[in-house]
């Protein structure tokens, strides 16, 4: 276990997402597990915390996660370009990413999903069922049970990057190549003219 | 008119919206405008190109992008910040923002709606309704009509804010506090372990 995790208040679990980074969507069921890459996953509610994530009906983690009701968001980052590249564009039916990619895992506190070590931020969702929006538009929402963050990056609440270039998060843009986010700026009030 | 507007093909307009940007929201019916900021705003599809976005029910832009049933959602940039945290903490019932702040417009192809210039990308949309989502997640789902972005930063399809730092995207975190994107890497697939 690595000892720069912490846990984040479910209060403030939005804060992992909010920003937009690209993350790992990971589910478990009977014996059998998976993650796959998500650019289309939001933050849609403060507390109780709840997220939205799209997932292609053809993919083995929504079946795992379907089958299963939870799932855990990973948000990797720069380190991990490559692994995210990966399990992005190939498949769980095929062969065990996990295995194939030496991809280390953490155990969730409330979801049988794997967090996916290395990340920056986790957070363990179960699913909202919401046949309509499933089927319909292949969105899933979900509920954060439990959340972390590597606390050299996020730490009071906050994003904060600076001597930390390995650990920053990852913007997938398209055909695998991605924008690394940046530093902070603090934005003021304007004062309304008479 | 900004002449670095360039018209985005509807297959990539989800492009735009793809690492995670917070974005401007705008509406307007009946003689009346209005803009807010929104971190939670996503892609859901490709073809024809849908987003959501979540929009409290105390927002007198919803108000009115319920009765369109059409918004816009503009990319703001860094040279921004300030216009962005003064119309997310600002209430267009008590006046008009874009008086009071000197917010320029451009209009829209297929919606009343205006653009807010100085972005540097615009997705014009129509509502999907899905009075569920709407009343019970405060989510709206949009098909998207047309798309703009400024070629200065958005060129064939991909982002590039090298040489760009006033016009990079703004990715909120709380309270005003924003990270700005950084530049792009590539990810490569790995070789699976045999």
């Amino acid at each position: 276990m690595n000892s720069t995790l912490a846990a984040v208040p479910l209060a403030k679990a939005y804060r992992l997402l909010n920003h937009g980074p690209t993350v790992l969507v990971s589910a478990a069921h009977a014996g059998r597990r998976n993650v796959m890459a998500a650019a289309w996953a939001m933050a849609v509610d403060f507390e109780p915390g709840k997220v939205a994530v799209v997932l292609d009906k053809q993919t083995w983690t929504r079946e795992l996660l379907e089958a299963e009701g939870s799932f855990v968001l990973s948000v990797p980052c720069a380190a991990q370009v490559d692994l995210v590249q990966t399990v992005g564009n190939t498949s769980g039916r095929a062969l065990d990413k996990f295995a194939a990619y030496g991809i280390e895992t953490l155990a969730g506190e409330q979801v049988s999903a794997p967090l996916i070590a290395g990340c920056v931020a986790w957070l363990e969702c179960r699913v909202l069922p919401e046949v309509h929006n499933q089927q319909g538009y292949d969105l899933f929402l979900g509920e954060v049970l439990a959340a972390r963050a590597d606390t050299r990056v996020f730490r009071e609440g906050r994003w904060d990057f600076r001597g930390q270039d390995s650990l920053r998060t990852l913007h997938h843009v398209a055909g695998g190549h991605f924008l690394v986010i940046g530093d902070g700026i603090q934005g003021q009030m304007l004062t309304p003219k008479a």
